[in-house]
């Protein structure tokens, strides 16, 4: 009884027995292949040795299939981003799913695959995995957790470690992911060409730690976007940012969907987007590290740390005019990650 | 606009603004309070030096509670264990909840606690974690993902390991975790003082690895049940395994429902009950340290590992016949853990 591709998902894929052996090994052990994984025991056995970077995300997009990734990419860069935001290298992945009853084999087989891809970019591995399947209505689709670990290579990359006159750098235009999201899930089609940022990280965040940037502080702006970093930093290292608005590199397309839905560009989520905090001398090196990798062609400086209004974010506007920029407040768009 | 008692879960709670942060802080942080996770980075940063073991278990138990448990033990005890049966420490967790809009404050709380609680039992740490909320319909309650790390301080205890003439001992009797699921799903009381076996089970462990007791396999029957887990033992292991029948403890409340259901008591799960493959000559210590906990007071040796039939589980009934005891198929109970 192999798995057949115009199969769907039954709840006995989840029990413990011989349909779940099946799927595991007829599936993702085909994907995901490697020898930890191939060891089947209760836990992956791994060699660490020094400080490393532990980090875990659930990914429940809705839709689960958009312009420039789905769920499987995204569950893997964005658990990568995590640990290559910490200075880690991505190493040792876990994965979970929560299936629903009748979700298709040929939409699993597809984010599967997607995620065996995405890891290609990072060199990191799947090492110990979990299915659960639960019974229709119980879930939208498919749910999954990936958690992660590896050995850290840059240190002292902290949210608390924002210095007085560093400069803030965008990897790239902002609120493409929450554009794609929002696009797809009201069939916004508008003849665009939007795709989602979604993204593996590491290979750039490697290349500028060779490259000996001093990188203060660095996250990827996902959930609650720029807004939500900026302000997390400004609290955790007591100091001021200053924003510059036309600094801050927006697509025509996320600024027309936004002012068709209120929204505003900083508020929205990112998926292979990040800021950096370093000193104002290691900006140019930082910049011309960027410049080799075509989604950053647009990364730029958009602001600074001051002293003045500590745990502040001050948004100079086009206009002259200044206000703060605080962490996004309700709920903007559920389900973006 | 702290955490009230009588709220509940709404979009905002796992938006990445305001409201998640008041969550995870008022209640999360609170806790699993510990310096690691404090410290609000994008990954937890940990100490860690040689072989270590990896894990992950998604959580999607229905009911939520149960007698003997709930959702939260489960999710800590589930991936302790798993961790323990490798003979590690249970040292760093991670947590991550998707939680359906709407779901009570209380309930969550309470879930929480759970948690907290059951991490006592072993010393392990929550370290990192993430927060979604999907709207009203999109999934059952609340679903828990815990990873597990922690470092290997007995080796070479695997699946693959089990050699001839070594005997089996259960830990305790068999299939509570299952039949207490049963009970509480079709509102089944009768009276009842049936529990289930859900329990940290590193304190035995720990024990074991200081007796020296040599064990060269270890797992804890979850879904699947006896029967799954012996039968992973025989193919990886390449040997025959005879259980008798009337060595295996039943309660006579796990035994009943099985007649009711139609169930057998060896594809049940369990999430407190492990079984050991050992040298004969290791038996007696072995059960000499389990009778030392009151939940192992029924720990008996049910089997031995013969170079007959490799690859299959032969059950002696106390009719003196024998039997295949295969794999379980189909779907017994979904949602069990």
């Amino acid at each position: 009884m192999p798995i057949r591709k115009n199969d769907r998902i039954q709840l006995s894929h989840g029990g413990g027995g011989k349909e779940m052996n099946v799927l595991i090994h007829d599936m993702f052990f085909k994907a995901f292949a490697n020898p930890i994984l191939a060891a089947e025991e209760d836990a992956a056995q791994l060699q660490l040795c020094g400080t490393t970077a532990f980090t875990t995300d659930s990914f429940t997009v809705d839709p689960l299939f958009f312009a420039g990734g789905n769920i499987g990419k995204l569950a893997i860069a964005g658990t990568v981003n995590d640990l290559a935001m910490m200075g880690a290298i991505p190493e040792y992945l876990s994965c979970s799913f929560i299936i629903e009853e009748g979700f298709a084999i040929t939409d699993l087989q597809t984010i599967v695959t997607s995620m065996a891809d995405e890891m290609q970019h990072c060199g990191a591995h799947i090492v110990c995995g979990d299915t659960k399947v639960v019974p229709k209505g119980c879930a939208d689709g498919i749910f999954i957790n990936t958690s992660g670990i590896g050995q850290i290579v840059k240190p002292d990359i902290s949210v608390k470690n924002l210095q007085h006159d560093d400069v803030i750098i965008v990897s790239r235009d902002i609120g493409r992911h929450g554009a794609a999201i929002l696009m797809a899930r009201d069939s916004l089609t508008l003849e665009s060409t939007l795709t989602s940022d979604c993204a593996t990280l590491w290979p750039i965040v490697e290349q500028l730690i060779a490259s000996n940037v001093d990188i203060h502080a660095m996250r990827d702006a996902t959930r609650g976007g720029l807004s939500a970093v900026l302000n997390e930093w400004a609290q955790a290292s007591n100091v001021g940012i200053n924003i510059n608005e036309t600094a801050i590199p927006v697509s025509s397309e996320v600024q027309g969907l936004c002012e068709l839905y209120g929204f505003e560009p900083f508020d929205l989520a990112n998926e292979g987007t990040f800021i950096i905090a370093l000193p104002r001398s290691a900006a140019d090196k930082a910049l011309e590290v960027m410049a080799q990798y075509c989604h950053c062609n647009q990364a730029a400086i958009i602001g600074n740390v001051t002293d003045k209004n500590p745990g502040k974010v001050v948004l100079n506007t086009p206009w002259g005019s200044s206000r703060y920029l605080d962490i996004p407040q309700g709920e903007l768009l559920p389900r973006i990650c």
